[in-house]
């Protein structure tokens, strides 16, 4: 589509309405490297949204199962939204469908396996029937208002993995999804970078590009070469039992396990909720292929012989309640671990895990086990040669870093500018970057966030109840129970004194006795008074508690005073 | 002196008992790598304990300040007890002794530098004048009972390291503390490796080798390489600030970056409690000699430019009340992060704190500042060719590492013997291992395991209120009370419902409202029933209540409920 010619200058110095719009591109999920991914892209009344991740839980929000971005933007542009479009089928770019959609019903668009991944999720919050979906083949595209959107090959630690271009009628915006350049893939096609190429020459207005390992020299490595690793880890461990630990979503990396077991004539056992889940969507939509004869069920592994097996399981991460894990802590029902066994990680820890692998390593160790975690991984993101490589072909005018730490979006900035690119945009959560052929920049910011998901209630646990979290967790909760006489204020029971999450020992249960003591005394002092509400009440159970506790053991627990009234 | 002759077996076939006795190795802390470690030696009469740290609490010791070894060994012990040898000023190595010396108050040996730290935390204790202390000079032996202890020059990230020979009757055991081999040190000198040479000669029992990097091939590298790194830094950021977070005790470290900054023309800034605390003792003992006029106040920064100054600070671990981080969340009082300010991480995170680390590196780059963090550190620990060195030195009949997670001491004894050591001991926490010129066995064990400090209290948080801790901050609580007239049970107020760490949106009121009704329906059917102690009326709140919120809500907090009683 030919762009409009701008309206000149008018003789008094103001520009005239212009006929033709601004793109606008608007990064509503944070930014972070396991975080919640969404972007809106919008262009006069067409918003189509890349993406609808969710991100895990910090250490401080205690008893959060996951946060997701906060959709107020989307809401109130609910009717301009045509469709979600999904790059990949991990965690960070889908998960928050499930909350989203209830929300914003609009069609959703991606390849087979990420539809068939999606699927699953949909299905446990029965919303499969109300949402509707399309599988989008590589090459083709979709037409959503304003925007047609091409799926275009690329390779990741997932099977289906789509890069999307844009096209818009200011150009094209080219999204990479999280990519590497992989010319020698085990299975499946290589990242398709004729097509890149072919954008390229066109022209491409914007690349919004993957920026995991934009610190990182060099290549990533091809998932051939860990296909050699196994290969070796199998034929150097003949006698013994294999265990796997890698990611449930790494399909290739499945299937490369499988067919090595296969050669060396060993049943293959799958293990792990979501590693069990995944798989049979894979196997149903013909990602995975499993040879005849090879898969067993768990309950079958004592007829055969430690050489005759390989299991494969989730727990890579040392989640405490994954598969491998209970196995290292002797608490998993079926799989016992014996000295000899060879476990492998197939993976890395993931920033914020690494203590965790470690210590299930540790554990594995003490039970005689034989740990192997060199060169059983690569890694799924490209790295400083490939980012050149891709802004080489695609040759865009302006930057967007995107699925990065902020150093790495500063760092990745850098490094597009240093090839030519005219302009690169760190763009934080909210920003809306508003650009067209001839100009870019960020002209707003809308609302945007993140809510956290506990239980049923999303948005429900704000920062007091953070707060509270924390001080119990820290310091643990006194509470002191009065029972007065309305209008006499005289008291009728207590104070009774409970604890949780204090201390629990016999010393300390004279301890309590003395503080009642003490509340004692300071009550009556001010029930004579005569003038005592509630308020002064509770204030001074809570002072004279706090202060006797911190002179005696210099702790400072939550302090609950609370007060019942009789006629 | 020589060894008594073993006492031939007698025509019975039974051994009479012999002369002789075994020396006994009793590790007492953990063994992890950021543990804590303390271990006795014993024979006939005689203990010395080697080491007394303390460790971290783990991310599930909820408001644990830190943990402690056990010390009910050296309770029962106590009249054998000589003293305390302390290889080098590490937490991890010095941090129980204020705990311990008030139950076991024998005299400390350690070098200069290590004992300036000790007292710095025996004076917070007021333990200043009721500990013995006496200050060793490398090569200089202390007699404690039948042992005798040789201090000898190691090298660490700390001044004053000492690798400890520790004569016996039955030969020596060899301690190696924490090491490196660092052939040109900035400061002080070399390892004493002919020390190590001739004592090999001599004969030496057995070796207790610091495990830490023994995963590691090759060399750590030199602290003089850090010069290096830092002569660099300096020359290419002529303009900026220059900030510098490092561990606190590396006084190496400290000197080098004073001498650099002298060398540029700056000014140091020295900022953190315990910066300020150690350097001021390293000043005072001559391990740190500051030229001149470069040591400045923090108040006097405004006095110069930016390119004019250096600060020296703590928080290199992400730690959240520390120097940095502080600087870092723009919440410290005296220094504001500006575009354009160079901050250095001379330190690698510990295993834990990566995310902390990572967290503080993005904030100060969204500050804008410039983060350096390559080459600016080398760890204090030996790696695998210099292990190699010391046992080909030393030449030991038996190896014991230690200082290390249970798959460093692991692989570090498959490298002891793979040199050709006749046995290596990987013993955990109480094992008593039992040796003589002869033979060595693990032959029992004593109790040993970890004290929980938290304010005041040592020991008394037990499993229980850990587990309370963690479902209260997970779940948060939930308190029910009642008031009940006695006797009959009529209910005179409540039930009413207090909530802490759950929910806090005005929905959830109605919910609340809702659930008492649910509660006082429930409780009202029972006390109908007229036999309800206060058991079964608590059972029936909780479950009532439980149901309710979990059927509502998928939440299960704490439910506590409260009963109390009017005549």
């Amino acid at each position: 589509m030919p762009r409009k010619k701008k309206i000149e200058e008018t003789t008094d110095g103001i520009f005239k309405e212009e006929a033709r719009s601004n793109i606008k591109i608007i990064p509503l999920g944070g930014l972070e490297q396991i975080g919640m991914n969404m972007t809106a892209i919008e262009y006069n009344d067409s918003i189509v949204v890349i993406d609808c991740g969710l991100s895990f839980p910090d250490d401080g929000m205690f008893g959060i199962d996951c946060v997701i971005p906060d959709i107020t933007f989307l809401k109130e542009n609910k009717e301009k939204i045509k469709g979600f479009v999904i790059t990949h089928g991990h965690e960070d770019h889908i998960g928050a469908l499930a909350y989203v959609l209830p929300e914003i019903n609009v069609p959703l668009y991606a390849t087979k396996l990420t539809m068939g991944i999606i699927e699953g999720k949909l299905e446990e919050h029965s919303l499969l029937d109300t949402v509707k979906r399309k599988v989008m083949r590589f090459g083709q595209s979709v037409h959503l208002g304003d925007f047609r959107i091409e799926f275009i090959t690329t390779n990741h630690s997932i099977a289906g993995a789509a890069a999307l271009a844009i096209h818009t009628p200011e150009g094209i915006i080219f999204h990479t999804g999280d990519f590497k350049v992989d010319y020698t893939p085990l299975y499946g096609d290589a990242i398709n970078l004729t097509r890149f190429g072919e954008l390229g020459k066109k022209g491409v207005l914007a690349v919004m590009c993957d920026s995991t390992n934009v610190l990182r020299p060099g290549f990533t490595p091809s998932e051939r070469t860990v296909a050699e690793t196994f290969e070796k880890i199998f034929s150097e461990n003949t006698k013994s039992r294999i265990i796997i630990a890698t990611f449930a979503s790494n399909v290739d990396r499945v299937q490369m396990i499988i067919n090595t077991a296969k050669e060396h004539g060993r049943k293959v056992v799958v293990e792990g909720r979501s590693m069990v889940n995944i798989i049979s969507v894979a196997i149903k939509l013909g990602y995975l292929e499993i040879p005849d004869g090879t898969l067993i069920s768990i309950d079958e592994i004592n007829n055969y012989t430690d050489d005759q097996l390989v299991l494969i399981t989730t727990g890579s991460q040392g989640e405490s309640m994954a598969a491998l894990s209970r196995m290292a802590a002797s608490i998993h029902r079926k799989v016992t671990i014996k000295p000899g066994d060879t476990i492998v990680f197939s993976s890395t820890p993931i920033p914020g895990n690494e203590k965790a692998v470690t210590n299930v390593i540790n554990e594995l160790y003490t039970l005689g086990a034989n740990v192997i975690v060199e060169d059983t991984h690569v890694s799924g993101h490209a790295c400083q040669e490939e980012i050149k490589l891709i802004y080489s072909l695609l040759k865009p005018k302006y930057a967007i870093p995107v699925h990065g730490e902020f150093r790495h979006l500063m760092e990745h900035a850098k490094l597009a500018e240093s090839l030519g690119i005219e302009k690169a945009f760190v763009m934080e959560s909210g920003d809306v970057l508003s650009l067209n052929a001839d100009e870019a920049s960020i002209v707003e910011k809308v609302p945007a966030g993140s809510l956290l998901v506990d239980g049923l209630g999303i948005g429900d646990v704000g920062n007091i109840v953070l707060r509270d979290r924390q001080n119990l967790a820290e310091n643990g909760i006194i509470i002191v129970v009065l029972t007065l006489e309305k209008y006499t204020n005289t008291i009728l029971a207590g104070p009774d004194i409970v604890t949780r999450g204090f201390v629990y020992v016999r010393e300390s249960e004279n301890l309590i006795e003395r503080a009642k003591g003490k509340i004692m005394n300071d009550l009556l002092d001010l029930l004579d008074q005569g003038n005592a509400d509630w308020g002064k009440i509770k204030m001074v159970i809570k002072d004279s508690l706090g202060e006797y506790i911190w002179k005696k053991m210099r702790r400072s627990p939550m302090i609950l005073p609370i007060i019942m009234e009789v006629d």
